[in-house]
């Protein structure tokens, strides 16, 4: 299976793609979507398109964000919701479901530590998934993210939730419409 | 011109529709979205599907969306920008330019008073716009910002921004890939 890890963020969001088969974990895509201007609404677009861009390239199966449970002030939560919400409706448009896992559950999933550094991480996913060259901390984070989700589902132990768009409107044809 | 104004909540998303020409005013829908389910993404899902319907029955020419600066706490604030996004980016994949107002302007554009109460909107709203049927305090606020926008629009101060996503991709067509 082929899993999208995402780091969003209002400045910089990270995506890593990452093709689970048998034993091996083979990285297809990773990098960072720097979105430009001060048009907050063009901002998110511009997160929406590269993000769907990267959907089209690589068809992952799944779609794991990493869901920060703070920010320095209420306007930078208010913003960072606003880059989840363009990455999440990206996979859900679609039809690629969506997973939420804390910064916690990451660490933990990638280092075995929940309060691991990021240097720690990216040594680790450095190491697991052969990577070469360092294309940023939010790559690597968002890596890291799909890498938490691949390593749940191998044990039985994947985030809640992560059904798909189109049979969440197949079951409940009457929500689609306001 | 036709304006969609919004006001975006994780819980309730309302919207409001009114057709602006010569010296009238006219409402064309108004309502609020009320997503179901406990998974986050799915409930964004669908109130960007609940927003897009309104865009395709309406055909606005612009969107205005109420902007909070703040929120009871941290996760209501991410929630809020979720939403917010939800929203914004259903207008813009239909090339609709997006604006924001503060609850301050809109308050202060149709009643003259930024402290103005919910109340207060209403009736102001209730009055200028002729309507019968009270659909909610959501729905009564969307309106409002639509015709904060409106009535800015006319006096030559209309928010800042509202460039279509299309006219953002023509003129920068390598910020579309990541």
């Amino acid at each position: 299976m082929i899993v999208l890890g995402i780091d969003p963020g209002s400045r910089i969001t990270g995506y890593g793609v990452i093709e689970i088969t048998a034993g091996t974990q083979r990285v297809l895509d990773y990098g960072a979507v720097r979105p430009q201007g001060k048009d907050h609404a063009l901002r998110l677009a511009q997160i929406h398109a590269a993000v769907t861009q990267v959907l089209v390239d690589t068809q992952p199966d799944a779609c794991a964000i990493e869901m920060p449970v703070y920010a320095q002030n209420a306007q930078s939560m208010l913003k960072l919701g606003r880059a989840q919400a363009a990455a999440m409706l990206a996979a859900l448009n679609r039809q690629v479901p969506v997973v939420e896992y804390t910064p916690k559950e990451v660490k933990k999933s990638v280092t075995g530590n929940g309060n691991a550094t990021k240097a720690q991480v990216w040594y680790m996913i450095k190491k697991m998934l052969a990577l070469e060259e360092d294309r940023g901390l939010d790559a690597a984070d968002a890596l890291a993210v799909g890498l938490c989700h691949a390593h749940r589902l191998g044990s039985g132990h994947a985030a809640k939730g992560g059904k798909s768009w189109a049979s969440f409107v197949r079951d409940n044809p009457d929500r689609v419409r306001p």
